[in-house]
């Protein structure tokens, strides 16, 4: 039994690694807290600070990394730490160092790392090793020594983690050196605007303004704009710079902080002369593996300028809006996750974004103090999961996700749902109507029953089969009393909310909606959902991109595709027709001129890029292309084409390691998957044909087809 | 109503507060755990780096201040942060300045600071106040805005603590650069000893080694020794440091790290030469409010090494050891802060140190890993308060109390008792006999009962009448179970521990002598551990100082008043025989030689100079000057003053603010107190006679006198 051990040991220990492999290294999530709190504490409002007013976390400022080792021969190994560190060798410190030789044979190596302002890392290469996520790391290891000079065994008492990285694969880029990508653009166009210069980019962007041949002595204001009017307006842009210049011969100057904007306002105070204005463009580098393409122009631009305005909000993490917040916020970080899923399929990006909204212990409030965004954190795991597959983050963050949901359980009132209580801000949706936030609201129990369903699947994973059942339970319960409570047979829907025990009587689209998505209804009253709220011309219109989101994903569901491609176009045509570039935090169709800018009760308090207006590509992608996964990770996928009143499509979905392709026109679906395997779902008027394998008659008129090869699969048929 | 609402508002926001109060401000408790990584992360072990083993907090990042202001007339504000910061008058943002103008009138003032490296900090000062610790901080404001541009209410969702202060008092001496203080002092000796040079500073002492016109370039190797075997070991000393120098002119050099010795060995490798060797001795400045003096000049010289110890452990915090680790200890602290209620008095360095040892939330494990140190951390709260009578300090922490005991209590077994479980580290003491440190340990259930009782105080003190009744009826059940599980009726004492069921045949003395120390015993009870364990020659044996602490005090307890004074006069007086410049961590009498020296398996290992070596101060201030609060900050007091075998003693015993003095001979006894009332005590074989006020005879022979009058009572008598 030893000498088997013995030898699983070696394997496991030395075959994966590789002196290649060698990562920074870190406390997972330590990275993402430190840099949030790095990337939100940037906002400025005008020319003050603005940090963000929930509880921001920090690193552990003391983390031991250790391996074991089984050199075959002597190797020598460098060692880089990212603050003051020790180097032990099998219990033993060694003198402070960045090189050692360690002997052939079996060894642990342990590092510890003590480091205040930035993230405790380390970077590890060896010949045959390097390091990597299958490090282990604590915060307290629990090593002490006794009067005889012993070492207590911490095998058992504390609790080890995997190692947390990134893409830190050299020793020169450590962690706490993290920065975009950027790239020189220059100015669209440049105009004289009173005493300045309004500088035009001739589009959304974000990044470093740059003067060239800057000269003289003054001070050089810079009012940025999303639009023109802000960028002019000096007393009320939102964001602004004054810098002092003092150089006496002409030199290029780059500015420190990056903002987003379209246009800026330049007005000089002093003697100040510059050449001209172009701007460094600041990215995250990620590779826009979702494509979209069809006979409908209009939606071909609409798909583009979204995965402009995803990609211009995919940055240090999944954020709201470039210009104004720049904070993550979990509600809004939920949608750029789906959208994710169908344009960069960057995983680290939303583990990155979910680490920081989760934070550490203790919880002391709801996720960015919403309590709807604490459910969305939970069912961004859920998605995740289907996604990705990716059940290691569950393994690692299983305990913060119970002292979240621990949280939520300790504030339910004595019928077992929650309600805002002090310092909860109950938020649903930024909506041109009134309505209520206090008592029991049906969409917050709608969230949290889903949430609670999340957490048994997590614990499931964990094999924590207690907590599961309870879990389980938990959300069975909450599910009935969600429809004996709130579902109103007069009005043949979910009721807004019950307050003091008197029931509403108003119907709102949110948890109606989202009923349809989690699949809570039956037939019956999914139809009377469609007819009462989600298509009836009465019902009270949603004017975000962000709950529009759901409410034409509900629809997608309910197999209005034509309906939902009418609202696209007319929706985020509408943005365009206005001038959109990017869109936006909330669009109401009924406003008019400079009515578009304000928000907030602020002339340009609206954000004119936010990431939840990008949701055409998710619905394009998952309703028309019709790709998702079946079982965690795309293992199994479905592939639903529709093509509404398109002519025809054409696009490519991507897959954690491959990709599903989807061409389809009135006569011809070609499809082809590099990864999983799934059906192809079809409807077609007359019987269909197929280049290679079968074609399985499931319906009436409707078709799969098994893909399990990566060969395309070409289905000839009325559509 | 509103009206004296109003003016009593006024009467609380400005008339306590003026300019000249200002200070720099933090989040309570956040100073200290910076420091205290700073500080415990300085350790090292040969020339390799040691940090600790338990988990390291942080400070809050993102902390705002608040306060309210009613100015009769405006006035200018210095705003001084530690951080990028704001400032919210009246709930408006203002551009980054540090001068502003409140108009007259009513406002609020909020600043927010954002510091990773540093603990965010202030120092506002304006004409007719200043940053104080009436300030209100938070980690999480919670004040969002509506869509409408309307502030969230924060005032029921956000928990508020008083802002954390200490001697901050000049916008130049911020927090973050906070340092100990420095003197010169020369060497008394030099000696050359083989290739380098043996220098001794003629006692134990802490500091920057200073090398008088350093020349040359070579490397400096600097063996550090609290005996001259260790300076001299260069292989097994257990500090050193090696420093390459390249001075082509001579300078002064005086090293950056500060560290404890009184011998250097310094070795020179290359072409160096200096002309001396001096130091800058580090101190924290602190009074010697508490006094000793008696005929016996052997314990007036017990009494200086014991206080010279004290003083050199009182530093950023009460540290065990200032040579080894210089950890802050939970076991040793709480010594150091009954020594320091009869010498400094400092209250501050008890609030730091328990500020530092409780950390942060989540507790993921006892305090240092050590069961019984979580159990010293609340009973030093117990003293405290009784102590001082900072009810605040108890306002402040209830909640990081609860938490703390609430880990306490999800560790109990079936049996309502603490087991030591996976990672937990049982110390009791260093002892040189065998004992057992599993199963259920008597000490640790008698201090846990003790913890229980702190608790329940503390939750009156909070209002909290349902936590006190918990609590106190946990401790009221575990005591009894003490009583019926650990008292041996065959062995009259109460037996060391229980595992798995079994009884063990052990007594040791700790929970005898604690018992004793609790006031938990009967009479019969008290002389059967008196007899059997703490006067029985056959007994086992302590033999570090840090149990002599309580094992005197027991058998002060006990009326053993010259058999205490001969212990000293020989355990201490054995150290001193043996040159101590200050007592060790652990002295075995039987030991020899270099004996003296080892520990942990290392020849150097002890530590010469630690806190629970200083243990006579409190012994000789309490039982013999026979001072102690009655009620809490003393408010009353008692004065029990017994010579013992000594012909005379004088002495002083420090209140919060004011003196307890005493003088004693045989036919005298004179005392005042400058603060508080309370009664001396004494037993005089004649009828005694007094200067002012009253004696009352309370027994035969025995008598009091009520102390309410600055004045000096003067009492002749037989005593």
């Amino acid at each position: 039994m030893k000498r088997i051990l013995t030898v699983l040991f070696f394997v496991l220990s030395t075959f994966p690694l590789s002196a290649q492999d060698a990562t920074w290294i870190y406390y997972p999530g330590d990275f993402e807290i430190w840099l949030g709190n790095e990337t939100q504490n940037r906002r400025t409002e005008r020319d003050g600070f603005f940090p963000p007013f929930w509880k921001m976390d920090s690193h552990y400022v003391a983390v031991e990394f250790s391996t074991k080792l089984v050199l075959p021969v002597a190797e020598e190994v460098e060692i880089y730490a990212e603050g003051k560190y020790n180097i032990k060798l099998d219990g033993k410190i060694l003198p402070a160092c960045n090189k050692i030789t360690i002997p052939a044979g079996k060894h642990s190596l342990n590092i510890k790392v003590h480091n205040q302002a930035h993230v405790p890392a380390i970077y590890v290469k060896g010949q045959s090793f390097g390091s990597d996520e299958s490090w282990k790391v604590t915060f307290e290891d629990k090593e002490w020594i006794d009067e005889s000079g012993k070492a207590s065994d911490t095998s058992s008492g504390t609790a080890y983690l995997q190692a947390g990285r990134w893409n830190f694969n050299s020793p020169d880029t450590p962690p706490s050196e993290f920065k975009l990508a950027v790239t020189p653009m220059t100015a669209a166009g440049t105009e004289k605007k009173g005493a300045g210069e309004l500088i035009d980019f001739g589009k959304e962007t974000f990044g470093y303004v740059k003067f060239h041949q800057l000269k003289g002595k003054g001070r050089l204001n810079i009012y940025y704009g999303e639009s023109p009017e802000e960028a002019l307006s000096t007393t009320h842009c939102e964001t602004l710079d004054r810098i002092d210049i003092d150089n006496p011969s002409a030199n290029d100057f780059t500015l420190e902080d990056s903002k987003a904007y379209r246009y800026i306002y330049v007005e000089t105070d002093g003697d100040l002369s510059y050449s001209s204005v172009s701007m460094l463009y600041e990215y995250l580098p990620l590779d826009y593996r979702g494509q979209f393409r069809c006979n409908d122009e209009l939606i071909n631009r609409i798909w583009d300028i979204s995965a402009y305005t995803m990609h211009l909000t995919s940055r240090e993490f999944f954020i709201d809006g470039i210009k104004r917040d720049r904070w993550i916020w979990s509600g809004d970080a939920y949608q750029s996750y789906l959208m994710n899923y169908y344009l960069f399929f960057d995983s680290h990006s939303v583990t990155r974004t979910m680490l920081n909204l989760r934070g550490k212990d203790p919880v002391t409030s709801h996720v960015n103090t919403i309590m709807d965004y604490t459910f969305y954190w939970f069912i961004g795991v859920y998605d995740y999961l289907q996604y990705t597959g990716d059940r290691e983050f569950v393994k690692q963050f299983y305990p913060r996700m119970q002292s979240l949901m621990d949280f939520c359980l300790s504030r339910r009132n004595s019928n077992g749902m929650m309600e805002g209580l002090a310092g909860d801000w109950v938020f649903i949706d930024w909506a041109d109507f009134k309505m209520s936030k206090s008592g029991e609201v049906s969409f917050e129990q709608l969230l949290f029953c889903r949430s609670l369903e999340t957490m048994a699947l997590c614990a499931d994973i964990m094999g924590d089969t207690e907590h599961e059942a309870r879990y389980a339970s938990l959300a069975s319960d909450l599910k009935s009393k969600l429809f004996t409570s709130f579902w109103s047979a007069n009005k043949n829907a979910f009721i807004h909310n019950r307050e003091n025990g008197v029931m509403s009587e108003q119907v709102t689209p949110f948890t109606n909606m989202f009923a349809v998505l989690f699949d809570y209804l039956d037939a019956e009253k999914t139809k009377a959902v469609k007819d009462n709220v989600l298509l009836n011309t009465n019902a009270l219109k949603i004017t975000t991109p962000y709950m529009r989101f759901y409410e034409l994903e509900a629809l997608c569901k309910l197999g209005e595709y034509n309906h939902v491609l009418k609202e696209i176009r007319d929706y985020w045509g509408g943005m365009l027709n206005l001038g959109a570039t990017s869109f936006w935090e909330k669009y109401n169709p009924d406003e008019t001129g400079t009515e578009h800018l304000a928000m907030y009760g602020r002339p340009f308090g609206k954000s004119l890029c936010h990431a939840w207006g990008a949701s055409p590509i998710y619905l394009l992608g998952k309703y028309y292309l019709g790709v998702k996964p079946e079982k965690e990770g795309y293992k199994e996928f479905s592939i639903s084409p529709v093509l509404g009143d398109l002519k025809w499509m054409e696009g490519s979905v991507p897959t954690p390691k491959g990709d599903i392709k989807v061409y389809m026109d009135k006569k011809q679906i070609k499809v082809s998957a590099t990864e999983g395997e799934g059906y192809l779902y079809f409807t077609s008027s007359g019987k269909p044909k197929i280049n290679i394998g079968d074609i399985e008659q499931i319906a009436a008129n409707r078709y799969r087809v098994m893909i399990d090869t990566g060969e395309e699969y070409i289905i000839n048929g009325r559509f």
